[in-house]
């Protein structure tokens, strides 16, 4: 049911249609009185963002990432260019940084130059204190605000998510299965996506009888060196391990490469499964099991869904999409 | 010298020394008469797209990639908009493939916005015959164009280049001088920027007195299985290369990888240097030794340039940066 359906039935063109929405004068009340009817007989309730066939809008989407140059971002943006462009749209590209004053920086930027929507991708946008989120719930009362792998509830905010907690899940499991029962967990940030993937990997070793300790779950700056001097330091200071989940391919890269250092065998003796199936995962060697977390499929769903916003169609607030496993040579 | 050095001399502010430039004509007479004889006595040449303060624009530059999650244009793409955004400017992009047709219908899209420039970042924009860029000479008289490592003469052509040239010459006389003989060279594209690191190739080859066989210089897709499967076919069919040098990283990790199948020993049988000294660099295993190709030195000189032209100074239209050898472990 959309603003075409109302505009069949009608007998009017989508252009009265919309201005009838909008409360354009430019309408003769006997056709705005028609228009109401037939969205009545018909049960549909305009959405607030519905702005017909890109009447008075610029067909410009802000696109805000932390980091354009983080290879799951570069995918991300790359797909969500390519989606909105087909729709006839143009994307003003902005790289935050993860600091919050300089995202709600250019969040203002990007609302002065009004934009049609906004899309945060990443889970780098949503803060732990609710009152650092105020600004994203104010904005979209305005204009639809499209978080990729992110959640928030309000009105006018819709988000595409990766199930990553069922992805860790499976993947802490697939470890398990195989014999490992001292799994590292390392992690990069404590995001909405990071929080997922951390539950997944307790919960799998929580199903299998295995206690979840502390000093198996750790953080770790997203950079290949950095992973592997923090497998060595773990190592030396007697820590066991003979599986190794991660949030991100480059700790997993990292921990593949202080077997190599440490004369460890993969998978025999750790097993290792990154996150995000990059290129790095086929660039390893050996090559990584890892989880492709479907950043094109999130990113065609969040194109979609806003497009369906601005045709007036009922959308859901919250779309999930499962992660595969793709098995290589590190399990 | 620019539009600045008119306005204090002239004793008028920038917005007038801009209106009189432009030809608008709330100027007085007494006014303009002022500061033309202060651009004639300085020697000021008016660069037709000096904008002064950026009146009468949208503050916005185009940037157009032939796929912005290629490793490389990932990055050129996060260091122009950080630039352009630390200058003010917003960046529209636009991912073109590499279809003459699509990038000429993405490059009038932008132009229609009315944007401030366009930038073509990567050297996947200039064509062979020069009749295909019959379209971007037009462009330069408008707006300016720059280009990121890609070269074109012709008015408002602003082109900022890495001496790929020299590099690939550095890094081929390295294997040379370190025993190798029978040195592949494997690239993705005839561009620009590909042209010239394989005649670097070539030159260094000729400078050492070995002869160039076109059978060593082979064209591969930019991944890493096709790199890798292109060396076995090589080595089965019985050429003999104790070196390799590629236009990108990923090919070598391809070369890497078809080493370790065959059980031939990197560097001590087959030496193995990337291009763009790229995340995959490290990933590998053995590390690759790769040419740091400046992307970051590339772009922030390419913005540099621009707000240059755009507050009227005189810069050269062609800028070249040396790039760097890392030597890691496959050399």
């Amino acid at each position: 049911m959309n603003i075409y359906d109302v505009s069949n039935r009608a007998g009017v063109s989508i252009a009265t249609v919309s201005r009838v929405l909008n409360g354009n004068p430019n309408v003769s009340e006997k056709t705005r009185a028609k228009v109401l009817s037939v969205m009545d007989e018909l049960g549909y309730t305009p959405n607030i963002f519905a702005r017909g066939l890109g009447l008075n809008t610029m067909k410009t989407i802000g696109i805000m990432c932390s980091d354009s140059s983080d290879l799951y971002l570069a995918n991300a943006i790359y797909f969500l260019e390519r989606e909105l462009r087909k729709g006839g749209y143009d994307s003003i590209l902005c790289c935050t940084g993860t600091d919050l004053e300089t995202k709600q920086k250019y969040f203002d930027l990007l609302r002065s130059k009004r934009v049609d929507a906004i899309i945060l991708a990443g889970s780098k946008f949503v803060e732990m204190k609710p009152r650092d989120n105020a600004y994203l719930i104010d904005a979209g009362k305005e204009f639809p605000l499209m978080l990729v792998n992110g959640y928030l509830e309000g009105p006018g905010i819709y988000s595409t998510l990766c199930d990553d907690r069922a992805a860790a899940f499976e993947a802490a499991t697939r470890l398990i299965e195989s014999g490992k029962r001292n799994i590292l967990y390392l992690y990069t940030s404590y995001s909405y996506s990071g929080l997922n993937k951390l539950q997944g990997y307790k919960d799998a070793l929580n199903a299998a009888g295995i206690f979840v300790r502390e000093e198996y779950i750790r953080q770790c700056p997203k950079n290949i060196t950095a992973a592997r001097d923090l497998c060595a330091r773990l190592f030396e200071d007697g820590l066991e391990f003979d599986g190794c989940l991660t949030s991100d391919d480059s700790l997993a890269v990292g921990a593949v490469k202080f077997a190599h250092q440490a004369g460890i065998a993969v998978p025999e003796q750790l097993s290792v499964i990154g996150y995000n199936n990059s290129i790095l995962a086929q660039c390893s060697y050996p090559e990584l099991t890892s989880i492709d977390s479907k950043v094109e499929a999130l990113c065609v769903t969040t194109v979609n869904t806003l497009m369906g916003i601005f045709s007036g169609a009922n959308v859901p607030a919250k779309t999930t999409i499962s992660a595969d496993l793709i098995i290589r040579e590190t399990t």
